[in-house]
Order: C-alpha cells, then structure tokens, then sequence
C-alpha cells in the first residue's frame, strides 16, 4: 500500500505499455513487506535530459529503471558507473548513494549468465556467439567477460557497432579475444540470440540452427513467447535452451541488491510475478 | 496492481510524509477495477516550476493532486481554473483536458460543503463565522459561497489575508455580504475552525464556544483526532459538529469526477480507506 514513507523506484521509458518491471517488483516488495514502489512514467526522448535530473530531486526518490529510449542517453549524466555499463555503453538502473552521487549499473546481460550458470553450464573459459551488439547483446556480451569467458563471435548487421563492442570489451578484459563476423554458431558452447527477431511471424532465425553444437546451451532475450521459433529449432537439434523470461527474472535479484533492498531468488520471484509472457 | 497502462495521478507536495490520499484513492481504484493509481512525489518548493511541467508531459499522466507548498504556485501554471481556484487563490487539482489544456479545481471547500448538506442543514441563505482565512478557509468560504451563504464573517489574525479574501468573495458572489473582524460566532447557523489551533496540546480554543448558538452546526478542519477540544467544547454546549475527516472524505467523489472516473460516496471511500486519522 502506497503511502507518504514509500521510496519510489521511476520506470523511465517511452512508450510505457509493455512494461513488465512493475509486474515483477511490485508483488514481491508486497509479499517481502518492503516499502517501495516501482511506478512507469512515459518520458519521450525528447524530454528526457530535462525530467530525470527532476525525478531524482523528487524526496521519495529511491532510484529508477532506466529502458527504451533512454539507455544509452542516460550514461553521461551519471556520477558512476560500473564496469558493465562501461562495456556496454548502456546503463538501467540508477540508484542515489548517500553522498548524492548517482551511480548507474547494468544487469540484464547479468541475468542472463546468472542463467547460465544455474544450469550448470560454465562462462570461464568457454566460447560463445553473441548475434546482436545492440543494448542487449552488449549487455550479454559484457557480463560474460566479467565472468571470464575466453572467447567470444560477435555478428551484427550493423558491423560498426559490433567492432565498437569488441573494442569496449578487449580492453576491459585483456584475457578475452573477439572475433567480428559471421554469425556461425558452430564450435560455440553458446549461442545467443541478442537481436529482435522472433518478434514478428515470418522473421528469419537468427543463426542456422544445423550448425549448432548438440552440447550447446542456446539462448534467447525475445520473450514473445517461451518457446521461439529459434528455441524451438535449437530443442529439435538436442540442444538445451535458456528462454527470454530466464535472463529477466534471473536479474531481478541482482537489481534488488543494487537498491538495497532485501533480495530473493528467480524461481520466487517468478511466481509471485503477475504477467505471463 | 501496477501496469504500463496505468493512469498516473502525481501527488504533488513537500514532504510527503502526511500524505494521505494514496490511502484513500488507490483503495477505491483497486476496488473498483479502475487502472489509476496515486504516486506521491516528493517536490520541494525550489524545484515546483520546473518540476510541474515535466511531470505533466508524462506519457501516462492523467492528473495532479498539489499540496502543500505549490496550492498557490500552482495556479499561474494552468491554462482554466474554476471560479472555486479564483476566490480561494489556491488550487490542488489538475487534469489535462482532450485540448492538451491543464485545467485546475479545488474540491476541499466543496467536500465541508457536501459534509454540511448531508447533514441536513441549508447553506442558501444562511450565515457563517469561518475562522482562518488561508488556503483550507478561502476554499471553504468559496464553497459556500457557491452554495448561495447569504453572510460571511471571517477572521483572521492576518487582517490582510481576510480583506483579500472578502474582496475575492464579493466580486464573484455579489449576493453574499461579508465581514472581515473578530471570531464571534453569535448568530451563525454555521462555525467553521479552519485554522491549525488544535493540531498541538495546549492550542488555545479557535472562538468562543460559550457565543455558539446551541441550534448551530460546528465544523472543523483539523484532523488530530476525530473529536478535536473544540468539537468536544461545541458537543457540550450541544451543538452538531461536522469532524475533520467528513470534509476530507466528502470531497473525494468531486475529485473522482473531475478526473472522470467512476465516482462513489464518503461513505464507501471511508470504508476502503487505509487509514484512520
């Protein structure tokens, strides 16, 4: 129940409608009897640079989810970041730390090895494909070097920003090579789709799926349904799967911790959540 | 529960720490199956002009309630008030309307008056002493005003406070006569403390109980408690007393019209309310 004590979490993004944070955080802050509230303000790119200074002025201000628009505009006007948002040239979630600053961090590609690694698999060491360098797939990308991937092939059909990515994280992770190009999944441990298709009826897959390792763990961020047209054919080949909502609700914790909130677990998390994908 | 399409309604003020209306509306939207909710936004007086109007530009805005400090700065700000706002100088709540127009309203006088009607007493046509002539008493005096009093006394220790507000009064309600000098309710069918005496122990009376006429109706703004020391003074000279929290509920119906939802009556928003005073 909202009242004048509760810290208030901004959703800022454009447009609004498909927003899902407030349908994850909010039912677990009521279960976890946790005074805050994640509330969607709808700020167009073009009011942005003057509304977030204002939001984080608000008193009740506890921090913000940053999304689409916003991302990458949000990183120079932050105090500090980490070394993911660094890496990724994206930021979203923003927190106020007690001597004012604003510091900004970045926990989907986070949500996504977390995953990973709850299935058994292994990042260090190991090889991946990214397809996709935009926020998402550079997110990904980041947080598998942090977890000390060793080699990693990125493709993107906007090769500029993928060599941009490969550059960022060469030189935040010297022990990791990178190779920008195809996106031939084979010989790869895993194989992640970063970009939108699967949004739509009729769109290409990402990767050809026949090239796959049948040991390989396969990913996916679109989150249409649970079960991609992509996923579906990596399944048919053998290989284990990490669907869309996975990197989501594994995030979660991580975020619950950057506020300094009291945090749980995925699988908690996803029942008390009120949307299905 | 929360979404992308939830309707915002800012609850504009500083601090917010008294709020109490996300304790009676956000009740009453669940209730109702109404996709609103109201966000406290904590806004200090230093950061209202430039606050106000991004707040406004949310995609999701659907509507402000203002408190405390921004009641009178915020009136300049609008493009339409109603004639409540002119008189009482003050405003604490705004819409935008179809015509991207923000419009303004003020409700709080109309909730005493709504509260006097349903007790069955006449306010066309009859006399009144309101004590306090700030924002909570020019609201009051305005609402009655509208309701057709046919004589106002006002006091307040800022004679010039009064005079504003007789002169306002006059202009759009050429009917009434009022005036401006001491707190004798003699004679009044109506006696309204609409000054803080009574939110401290020791808080001198607001008017001399002992001059109430016994047939009066005695109202009252404070809401420390239910029967404040001058409700308790009035009931022992036995007079009806209208208790702080009537005006606070009978006023939230107009609001919910003003903001075009669903309306209800005081005593269905009392029950779902969240809070006791």
């Amino acid at each position: 129940m909202i009242d004048g004590h509760t810290r208030l979490i901004a959703h800022i993004g454009f447009p609004t409608h498909s927003f899902k944070a407030p349908l994850i955080y909010n039912p677990y802050f009521d279960a976890a009897g946790i005074n805050a509230v994640v509330v969607p303000m709808g700020v167009p790119r073009a009011d942005f640079a003057e509304a977030f200074p204002v939001i984080t002025r608000f008193s009740n201000f506890h921090g913000a989810l940053i999304t689409m628009p916003h991302k990458v505009a949000i990183v120079p006007m932050l105090d500090r970041v980490s070394t993911a948002v660094t890496v990724a040239g994206a930021c979203n979630a923003v927190r106020r730390d007690a001597d004012g600053a604003l510091v900004g961090d970045m926990f989907d590609g986070e949500g996504f090895a977390r995953g990973v690694l709850r299935k058994g698999r292994r990042i260090a060491g190991a090889a991946a494909l990214i397809v996709g360098a935009g926020g998402v797939g550079s997110a990904i990308a980041a947080a598998l070097a942090g977890h000390g991937l060793a080699h990693l092939r990125l493709h993107d059909t906007d090769t500029a920003a993928a060599a941009g990515l490969a550059a960022r994280l060469v030189a935040h992770h010297p022990a990791l090579t990178v190779e920008v190009g195809s996106p031939d999944p084979a010989g790869m441990a895993l194989a992640v789709n970063a970009t939108p298709l699967g949004m739509s009826d009729g769109d290409p897959l990402p990767m050809a799926v026949d090239r796959l390792a049948a040991d390989a763990l396969v990913g996916e961020v679109v989150m249409r349904a649970e079960i991609t047209p992509f996923l579906r054919a990596a399944l048919a080949r053998g290989c284990a799967v990490q669907v869309g909502t996975d990197m989501l609700f594994e995030q979660i914790p991580a975020y619950l911790e950057f506020f300094g909130f009291p945090t749980t677990d995925a699988d908690h998390l996803r029942q008390l959540a009120r949307f299905t994908p």
